[in-house]
């Protein structure tokens, strides 16, 4: 039981370039799997950390909360994973395990705050470090088994963006007879429209430009509209049952929930860092809904990857090197990715 | 059937003052009942709408939607009540009846628009005129019946002021082993600390001040906090299930929010008539909803009564002259009224 020297990428400072390094794994504990990690997604939620623009960052940063990879070893008190099991690990891997939400599955909510996969401290007080990374040590409840069938590159994903969206569908009563919107169609939205497909709904996507209209219906939309285009707006008003907003730049509130029915909800899982303006009576009138999501529990994530499985989905993926990073995060800045890019780590 | 003549206060213009007037109720039709209008309650929106607060008001106005009488005459085609039945009459008095949103009972959401009880035009374009009235003519199926065991002059208020906050509380699960908070102890609040005590919820009061905390707790309330006090925000923080908002001035939305439980739910049934700020991350951390709801549908408010008549409750109410119409508005703009003034029609 010793300390893995892993292969990684960090940004060494913020706004600072990420580089090749290695960062230690604590030794195998009695809970926990030592993890060959094989595919890391980068969530756009990765550049903000890493360049600090949530502030408080802890550096060097090995940012990556979307890790599919293989069990390479167990500790002795292990009893859910075996050596060459296939395991996810997403945007935690430990937290209080004895408040109401940790005891309600509800993890992501601890009341002591859930310890994040990187750029957090862990309960030693220890830096955590991420995905971009060859090796991770987790305790065995922090992880989910990632059923046979989906492939671990497009499995990667699913751990932040997959359960994402996967959460507030299935929480808002997504299903048959249900008209779902979807807002944005980038690394979430687009596994937004495989699940509300899947689970039955009746997809549109609302996205600035019909240029990814071909790609939105092949992936399971119903629909595809423009929001620059103001038509949109009067042509679908009061037309859906929920509506998820998956972008970061100020949506206008008010313009989105006058789309929802009666008793609709607008639930934001994207959203700008500066304050937005909303009009209390555009809730008031027809009873509607703002709300959010934040990821989901350990439970429900491993609930979201058996569906995904059963329903063939993965996320739409281009795979790069870890010496692409840099390249990549720009592309994500500019939205030039269909749909994720996930880092192949056997070639950090 | 003839046109009746109602003695009636209306403002004859946007902001002039209320002056006793007459105003034509039409002739009793086939599903027709007649009123004799016992009891109106002051309503802020009355206010609002008699000084143009909303625009577009219609003169001269006839206030009030909170409206409490007896049967006095029965069309040929009413089924629903008799001659000397107790009935209520409230926000709106006619609507499509056709649309998915009527025959779901929610009539208040009629595609087409529910006919308010005043400062409106009815389905023929001939305008409506509120309680403010010794008479008014209405559709058997836009009455409700007053329980015996409920005086009419403390149920005129719930015709408004209760449904709006037990429509929420019912749709939003108060009850036992929640923890509900009511922001604002006024005509609105007042209602909501007594319906979701009788639901069997943890009441909390959030006032500006402790000025009202005997009443508060009297009322129903369990604790009673004024938000003033920056340590009520640190005491609270993640305690309710539910906050009913009933304040229309600009609340702070995520100093509120930070108030709920994970999942826990910020409605409005009152609002400031400018946009609030909002920072969507107040929504998402905790998977937290700000939700708005107004008034209720006619089976609703039938519920509501019942209700209210089983476990006793009534507005608290101070009771007023039609000549006091004009001294007890300014009262309300002050916040000086325990907790509705109720105008007894039979002094107009």
């Amino acid at each position: 039981m010793s300390v893995t020297q892993a292969a990684a990428y960090a940004a060494p400072a913020p706004k600072a370039p990420l580089e090749r390094t290695t960062v230690p794994r604590r030794p195998v504990g009695e809970h926990d799997v030592l993890i060959e990690v094989k595919y890391a997604g980068i969530c756009h939620s990765d550049i903000h950390q890493a360049r600090d623009g949530w502030g408080e960052g802890i550096f060097p940063m090995v940012p990556g909360h979307e890790i599919a990879g293989v069990v390479a070893e167990v500790g002795p008190g292990v009893t859910k994973y075996a050596v060459g099991d296939r395991v996810g690990v997403g945007c935690f891997v430990d937290s209080c395990r004895e408040c109401e939400y940790c005891l309600a599955g509800q993890e992501q909510h601890c009341v002591q705050g859930a310890t994040g996969t990187y750029n957090a401290l862990d309960r030693n007080g220890e830096p955590t470090y991420g995905g971009y990374s060859t090796h991770l040590v987790v305790d065995e409840n922090y992880a989910v088994r990632i059923p046979e069938g989906l492939a671990l590159d497009v499995a990667a994903p699913l751990l932040c963006a997959g359960i994402t969206l996967y959460s507030p569908l299935k929480h808002w009563g997504a299903g048959p007879g249900k008209k779902v919107a979807i807002v944005g169609l980038g690394g979430l939205g687009h596994m937004g429209v495989k699940i509300a497909h899947a689970l039955g709904a009746e997809v549109t996507v609302l996205s600035q430009s019909l240029r990814k209209r071909e790609d939105g219906l092949r992936l399971g939309a119903d629909h595809y509209y423009a929001t620059a285009d103001e038509a949109t707006f009067k042509e679908l008003k009061g037309r859906f049952d929920l509506i998820l907003s998956t972008v970061s730049a100020p949506l206008g509130l008010d313009r989105y929930l006058s789309l929802l029915r009666v008793g609709g909800a607008l639930v934001n899982v994207g959203a700008p860092e500066e304050p937005v303006e909303l009009n209390l009576f555009s809730v008031i009138a027809g009873n509607r809904t703002l709300a959010g999501s934040m990821i989901g529990g350990i439970a429900e994530t491993q609930e979201m990857l058996d569906f995904c499985a059963e329903h063939g989905l993965g996320s739409e993926i281009e795979v790069i090197s870890g010496d692409q990073i840099n390249e990549a995060y720009e592309r994500v800045l500019s939205s030039d990715v269909r749909y994720r890019f996930v880092i192949d780590t056997s070639t950090i």
